[in-house]
C-alpha cells in the first residue's frame, strides 16, 4: 500500500478535479505484476493502468489501491467491472469512495466473490485528496478564505487604498495558493469596487497554464468590461447572496472542490457566519493605519466569551525587513466554548 | 576586552537603572592583575572592584574597560581620579559614557598624562546597555509600545470585554518583557476602565522581588482606590498629555531608560503620531470578534502609501492550537517613503 501511495502521489498529477489513486498488482506468490497511477481526469484510472501492465498475470492477483475501484462509468468504465473481467483474486483498498455516485465498488466485487479489504493506511490516502474528499463527504466545497490585514486590522486605508496591503513576497505565495484550489470566490461588490483579474500568475505575471474556476457571487448584474469577464479562464456568476446555496451549486452543477474565498468583508463574514470557512489563510503586514476599511465584517459577536477563536495551524514569515509579512493558517475552533480561568488572573 | 565584556554580562546583575559594565587590569607584561564587574547601583563601579583586586599592581597597568570610566560622583567617586591614583599607566575602553552627567573621564585621564583609547568592540558594549544607551544619548527613555489584538484588529469585543484577547502564553511573556523594563506606562482612561496592577507576576502570581515604576500619565484625578496605586511598586502620575514630555520628565526627575507603553488604543496613537514608539511588541490571538475597541487610535492616516510602516524583527508562536498566540517585535521603518512597484502588478 505503501508503494501505490507513493505511485498516487506522483508530482504532476493535478489536484482537480479526479483524485489522486495508485494501484500496485501483486502475483499470489508477492510479486509486482503491474503499476499504475491515475493522470487526471481523461485518463485511464490506476487500476486500468496496473491491468494493462500485468496482462495475463493480473488473473488470481491481489489488487492494492489507495481508493475504493470506482462503480460508474465517468469518462472511462466502471473499474470494479475491469477487476472482475481480470480475474483479479483479492482487492485491498486504503480509503472508502466518499462520492455518491462513484461508491459501492468494492461491494460489488464482494459480491462477485473477491476477497475484499479496506481501511489500510486510509488516512495518508485522505491526505493525498483532502479536498476532494472534503467535497463529497459535505457535499460542498472546502472553503479556504485569505485576506490580508494590517496590524491593526485593515484592509485598506480611509481613502479606500489598499495597494499594497501585502508585500510582494506575500502576493506571490497568494498566487501559489490559488493554485492549489480550483476555485477563486469573490462578491460583485469586490469586482465593482476592485475590478481582480482573479487568476494565477507567476513572478514575472505570467499566467498559469491551468486557471481555477472564477465564481462571483451576488445578485448585481456584473459590468461586461470588468477583468474577471475576460477569457484568461472561465467565469461563473452565481445570483445569490446565500453562501450555502453558492456553494452547494458549486459542488453539485460544476464539480469544484476547494473554493480560495478572495471576497471583501461584508462576504467574509457571511461565510463565517454561516460556519462555512474551513481554513483561514491571513497575510500580516507590519503596518499600521490607524483607521481605514475593517479587514472582516460584522460577524453579530458582542461579547470575548463568543469570539470566533481558530486554532493555529502555521506561522511562517514571508520577505525580510519593512517588506516581511506573516501568513497565519488557522482552522476553526470551537466558537468561545472554552472553560477559561479568569478572576484570578489579572492584569 | 572580549573578557570585560563577559564580565559586565554576569549573569544576575540588574538592568537599570545602571549600566552594565566590565574591567579588566594588564600588567605591562599582559597579565591580568585584576577584574571587576559592576554589581548594580550602590555597589562599587568595575574599574574600583578591578583596581581593589589589584592592589599595588595596578601602578603601570592597562586597564580595558566595556565603558569609559565615569567622571562625576554619584553613589561612589569618579573612576577617571579612582584611575589616576592608582597610577594606571593607559585606559582602553569600548563605548564613550553617553551620560552628559558623567562623561568626560578619558578626556581628564587623558590630559593627566594617561594614554587613552576608545571604540573598540565599542557595539557589543552598547549591546549590554542598549535602554541605558538609548536613554542617555536621546535624552528621554526607550519605548516599547505592547498590544494584543485580534486578527481583525480589536483589543476589546463590542460590549468592552477584553478578557482575555490574549492566550495565557501571551500574558506570562508580557510579564517577562515588564520585567525588562524600567517603567511601565499607561493612560489614566486604562486605570479608569480596566484597573490594571501594572507589576510584574511569575506563572504563580507572585509579585518578582524588584518592580518596574509604574506611570500614570493624563490630566485627569486618579481614584486612590485604584489598583495601581497599592503598594505593591512605586507610582507616579504625571499630569500631561504631551508624550515628549511625559518622556522627558521620566529622564530627567525619575531616571528611566526603558518604558513599556501598555496604554489603550488612543494613548498608543498618541505615541506612534508624535514618533516616540521605538518598538512595537504585538501578540496576534488566532481570533476574529468582527467589531469592537480598535487597537490602535486614529493615526491621522488617510491613504496606504502613508501608512506606518514597520520592520519585523521577530514572528515566534507562544502555546499551541487554539490557545497559540503569535509575538510580532518590529521596528519603526521608514515611513511611507519606499518606492512601490504599482500598474504592473495587478491583483
Amino acid at each position: 500500500m505503501r508503494r501505490a501511495l507513493v505511485l498516487a502521489a506522483t508530482p504532476g498529477v493535478p489536484l482537480h478535479p479526479n483524485p489522486r489513486v495508485g494501484c500496485v498488482l501483486l502475483s499470489p506468490e508477492g510479486e509486482v505484476v503491474g503499476e499504475g497511477f491515475h493522470h487526471g481526469a481523461g485518463t485511464p484510472h490506476a487500476e486500468v493502468e496496473a491491468l494493462a501492465a500485468a496482462g495475463e498475470r493480473a488473473r488470481g492477483a491481489t489488487a492494492v489501491v489507495t481508493l475504493e475501484p470506482c462503480n460508474h462509468t465517468g469518462r472511462t468504465g466502471p473499474c470494479s467491472q475491469a477487476l472482475l473481467q481480470a480475474g483479479v483474486a483479492r482487492v485491498v483498498v486504503a480509503q472508502r469512495d466518499p462520492n455518491p455516485e462513484a461508491q459501492g465498488g468494492l461491494d460489488v466485487l464482494a459480491a462477485a466473490g473477491v476477497e475484499t479489504d479496506a481501511g489500510l493506511l486510509a488516512d495518508e490516502s485522505l491526505a493525498l485528496n483532502p479536498a476532494w474528499t472534503f467535497a463529497h463527504v459535505h457535499g460542498r466545497p472546502f472553503v479556504t478564505w485569505k485576506f490580508a490585514t494590517t496590524l491593526d486590522g485593515r484592509s485598506a486605508a480611509s481613502d479606500g487604498t489598499s495597494r499594497w496591503v501585502s508585500s510582494r513576497a506575500a502576493r506571490l505565495d497568494t498566487h501559489l495558493l490559488r493554485g492549489l484550489c480550483d476555485t477563486m470566490l469573490v462578491g460583485t461588490n469586490t469586482v465593482e469596487v476592485d475590478d481582480p483579474h482573479l487568476t494565477v500568475r507567476d513572478a514575472d505575471d505570467v499566467l498559469a497554464p491551468v486557471q481555477p474556476l472564477r465564481v462571483v457571487m451576488g445578485e448585481r448584474d456584473l459590468d461586461p468590461a470588468r477583468r474577471v469577464l475576460d477569457d484568461a479562464a472561465p467565469t461563473v456568476h452565481l445570483r445569490t447572496q446565500d453562501p450555502a446555496k453558492a456553494l452547494a451549486t458549486l459542488y453539485a452543477e460544476h464539480d469544484r472542490h476547494h473554493v480560495f474565498l478572495e471576497g471583501g468583508p461584508t462576504l467574509a463574514a457571511a461565510y463565517l457566519k454561516a460556519g462555512l470557512v474551513d481554513e483561514v489563510v491571513t497575510y500580516v503586514a507590519p503596518m499600521l493605519l490607524g483607521a481605514g476599511r475593517s479587514s472582516v465584517g460584522k460577524l453579530g459577536i458582542r461579547t470575548i466569551d463568543k469570539a470566533l477563536r481558530l486554532e493555529l495551524v502555521d506561522a511562517t514569515v514571508l520577505g525580510a525587513g519593512e517588506e516581511a509579512n506573516v501568513r497565519l493558517v488557522m482552522r476553526p475552533g470551537s466558537r468561545g466554548s472554552q472553560a477559561r480561568t479568569s478572576t484570578d488572573e489579572r492584569n
